[in-house]
């Protein structure tokens, strides 16, 4: 048993689906959750900039004495699980792994689209994970630089937004993916124009869910799951910037449980 | 006569259009430029951050012997500039009063309308700017978020850039303004769709080149403009994160005088 709580950290606000994901399957942990919105987004930059700043962030949470990670961001697992995993003392879990395994266990004529940032599937991340469950697996990678811009804006149903994802995903038709990984945690919130445009008979994959099944088996494995509470637990949110945004538009996440948003500075 | 360089910055790569009218206004300076990559865009976030990195930037390009700061960027031209005209001993320049100036001279119906980042509206600098020259004009403000991602895209004539053009200028073309301050020095890029969107006969303002007359007064007023040279000056190029997609999309702004970029960073 270890009471600690859990480090949960994203470029920004999208990592909070993944909060919630593990609010449910483990009602009793507290989450320490960084958004790095000074720096937001991730997405675009190098992959020398995006292991920077999750190292930054890493140490932070370290310093909080958490006894697990969550890269709840799918560019800095991208570029960041593996050199985390090496430096901290605790486990260290990231959305990649757990995205791939839904998709290789949804797709049924193994052709796997996968979207994202451009550093997502640049570092092709999602075709390796892939491929090591499920090699005979075809993999299809598009990345959809807007999508995020367009969450914010929250033009989830504008239709310049279904403009752009027929731009962005006519290739994943032609392809004849039957599952699709929504690989950035931006994306379910464009699930409804994303499905329209690929079909409604295509799986699409959140990895929210998966990752939250990720860390409950690894606190399982090292037996420091938290011992059963009295009341809800106390979560803390932290932002690099503009905590009232954060709020606003986190509780649209997560609901009112993101009463309070902290601000600290890396650099 | 001084021949130190000239200190230019800006978010990311959209500063160049201003290097660029330096360049051709100011043919015999040097300039030393730095593109804040690793943590562009500024037009979401905070002042306090927005300062922070400004500031940054400005004591680097003092310590590289400036002897004047250019802010080619709206959004920190909105929020840093008294602050670095305080704290720099040498003069500092934005985009904001020389963008107003040009738009007061323009227009003939007194209506102005100014269109930029979330942070260059919200911040009220062009109405104070623009009022203080013309205090009869009317400006009419709007913030257009997805422009700096669609330039970065590189879909400067989608149908969705289009699309989205609509929704963010039809409030222009209602209020029936002939000037239209293009306050962001992404949008230049675009300016033929919104012409096409808020009509042929409203004159559009892009500030580079009035930044440029401002800049070469004030070296004139203090006696510190360069002596000539011979040959062509060389210029420095800094980029916070990926210099080599900056070389490639900065040439687009100014041609192969973009030939190598040195990288810095700040924290």
């Amino acid at each position: 048993m270890n009471d600690a709580p859990i480090g949960v950290f994203d470029s920004g606000i999208g990592g909070l689906t993944v909060v919630a994901a593990i609010m449910h399957a483990l009602p009793h942990e507290r989450v320490v959750y960084v958004g790095d919105t000074a720096r937001v987004p991730y997405g675009p930059k190098s992959p020398e900039t995006v292991v920077r700043y999750s190292r930054q962030i890493a140490t932070w949470l370290l310093e909080q004495q958490v006894k697990a990670i969550v890269i709840a961001c799918n560019t800095a697992t991208a570029h960041a699980l593996e050199l985390l995993q090496r430096e901290c003392p605790v486990p260290v879990i990231g959305v990649v792994q757990p995205g791939a395994r839904a998709a290789v266990r949804a797709t049924r004529n193994a052709r796997i689209g996968v979207i994202g940032t451009s550093g997502t599937i640049n570092s092709g991340a999602y075709h390796r994970a892939i491929a090591s469950l499920a090699p005979d697996a075809t993999v299809f990678g598009a990345a959809c630089p807007l999508f995020v811009p367009l969450v914010e804006e929250g033009w989830v149903d504008h239709p310049a937004t279904r403009l752009i994802a027929e731009t962005y995903l006519h290739a994943m038709r032609d392809a004849h993916v039957d599952t699709l990984v929504l690989g950035c945690t931006h994306y379910p919130l464009l699930a409804p124009i994303i499905a329209d445009v690929v079909g409604r008979d295509v799986t699409l994959v959140d990895s929210a869910a998966e990752t939250a099944n990720a860390l409950r088996d690894a606190l399982q494995d090292r037996a420091i799951a938290t011992s059963a509470i009295e009341g809800a637990p106390v979560h803390r949110f932290i932002a690099t910037d503009a905590p009232d945004t954060f709020r606003r538009v986190g509780q649209r996440f997560i609901g009112p449980v993101l009463d309070s948003v902290e601000t600290t500075v890396f650099a």
